[in-house]
């Protein structure tokens, strides 16, 4: 009996497709040979919308729903008006497909370049919370562009988006041998969105008695990230903490280059979109320089999330050799994929 | 003739009594003999709320306005409910004496214990706007307590608010050999409040030809802040970016026992504030662990503010040499105390 996978492929800009198609490649070298790969590509981000001044028409937005899952590569491109794609493409992709669950993994390599490197073990979850808070686009500017001009952004929370996010995040936590789940926000000044969270969070928890629990103020929490990231199991968090955090945990760990990412929607009433961290990184575009390893390990999420556990963690251990085995001369994208993809079919 | 330097001093809890002690120590070593120091205490805080209830009465909130400037420790204790003290009292000073300038300095001390140790030279403020933004507290709670709560919290942003701290900055960064400013936000996303402040410091800047500026969001800042804190020079930002950003920067540099802050209200319309940014430590109270050096350093902004720029860098030699001179044995806060004290009428 043959089964199909039905993936879904935004390229996007600049090196978004390169790393993309190093993505496929490792996807394809993995697969069980009774797994059917069935690829459909669309053509969104910045290229288009210069195009044809779309960004995500409501007929793609449709058919894309009829796929397993989503694969990303970066959009963006400074010659597009800061928040276009982002709000229309992005962000209008996790809303519609209710993408609550944005899951980010950091995970110190060995033989990784980072300034923590020969530190203790660093192997953390973040459970980035991805459908509410300051990234509703409820906001407005009133005397726009005059002296008295006045603007604002509204974060909004509820009970229902934060529960469960805090439960997704709880199973993780009871999931894994430290079972500990840390609370990042800021309830000292955000006082009600924070005091929502905080109160879930205590309450969800006496359901998962053996997972230890702590809570941190999103400052500090940057502070620990930098001097003390062992400490660190899953973490919970908003939308806006959760997209900031996520960037220094890349940072504290092997860099932006292996920084995966799930955009999860946990019923599977949609499809999950899976994208590295990066983003389209005009600057070395077609240079032959990006790291497709960030698109390779997101692959390695979208593997499990769709149930193929054995080959994600053989797209993982593949990563984990090839990092270890890197010698000091640079290899190109392509050479970076061919390796990979050699490991997960040797 | 003489002249009176009149201080408010509100030591708060925990270690903040301990450094604010060794702060008033090196003031009063480094003044100049014609400068007479008038100190008056105010006991707020945690211990005071817990007494009476009250975090700033009208009248105390009056009186404070009757000096040149203000000392804090640090305020808090987990015994008092997230939120009280912050909004209470912390939050309604840098409101009410609109502390529009929240300045943070970075400074990478040779010889400090840090993971960027040996790195090349670390050097920037970060100029966090004070009064404004995710901070104004303007938020709610709607079914509180339910499965259908609903929280929500506004940032609010104004032109004369953004403008007048870019200004600011622009004025800080033109009197800096490197002349650079960089502005964070989170445009991509939160556009109302990201283009009013791209397009203010856009405009300002033109006022400004000799300084070099440029945009980061504030994920990508913090990466920079990691893997190359010395592209910076000034950072102008947002409350709630600064609070994080700050937080983060203490932690590349010499840790957040060195990091210093002023609150303050350049029109000189009401008293600045001076803080470290660290808090109030409950679980190293009372042992003589605490690091004074955050709030010796917050003393001589304090100082720079009042126009004593020699005194101002008299202390801070003594903490550049005094880190310097660090032997490997620990020693206490009063310890530290006297030797920056020794070192500034030396
Ligand atoms: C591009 C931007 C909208 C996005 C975000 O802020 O979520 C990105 O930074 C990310 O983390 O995926
Ligand atoms: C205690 C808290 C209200 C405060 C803030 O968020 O501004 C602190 O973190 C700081 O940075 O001074």
């Amino acid at each position: 009996m043959s089964r199909t996978m039905r993936l879904a492929v935004i390229p996007g800009d600049g090196i978004g497709q390169e790393v993309v198609a190093q993505g496929l490649k490792v996807l394809n070298a993995v697969l069980p040979s009774d797994v059917k790969l069935e690829t459909r590509e669309y053509d969104l981000g910045a290229r288009r919308w210069h195009a044809t001044g779309e960004t995500l028409p409501d007929a793609e937005l449709e058919s894309l729903k009829d796929h397993d899952a989503i694969l990303l590569g970066a959009v963006g491109d400074p010659s597009v008006p800061s928040g276009v794609l982002e709000r229309g493409l992005l962000l209008k992709l996790r809303f519609a497909f209710d993408h609550y669950v944005n899951l980010r993994p950091s995970k110190l390599f060995p033989h990784t370049d980072t300034p923590l490197a020969g530190r203790p073990e660093i192997d953390f979850i973040v459970v980035r919370e991805g459908t509410e808070g300051p990234y509703v686009g409820n906001g407005g500017s009133l005397r726009t562009g005059t002296p008295h001009e006045v603007a604002t952004e509204v974060s909004l929370n509820t009970a229902l988006g934060v529960e469960r996010v805090v439960r997704d995040a709880y199973e993780r936590a009871q999931a894994r041998p430290r079972k500990k789940l840390t609370l990042v926000h800021k309830n000292n000044v955000l006082v009600y969105a924070g005091h929502l969270w905080k109160n879930v969070f205590d309450r969800v928890g006496r359901e998962y008695p053996e997972v230890t629990t702590d809570y941190l103020h999103v400052d500090a929490a940057t502070i620990f990230f930098v001097t003390q990231p062992e400490r660190f199991d899953v973490i919970v968090t908003d939308n806006l903490f959760g997209d900031i955090l996520t960037d220094l945990a890349a940072a504290v760990t092997g860099g932006i280059g292996l920084a995966a990412s799930g955009n999860i929607n946990p019923t599977g009433a949609f499809p999950s979109m899976f994208e590295p961290v990066h983003g389209s990184a005009p600057d070395i575009a077609g240079t032959g320089k990006a790291d497709p390893t960030a698109a390779v390990l997101s692959v390695a999420l979208l593997l499990r999330h769709l149930g193929h556990e054995a080959e994600a963690d053989r797209v993982e251990e593949a990563v984990a050799d090839d990092l270890a085995a890197r010698g000091t001369g640079p290899r190109t994208t392509d050479e970076i994929g061919d390796a990979l993809a050699a490991r997960v079919s040797g």
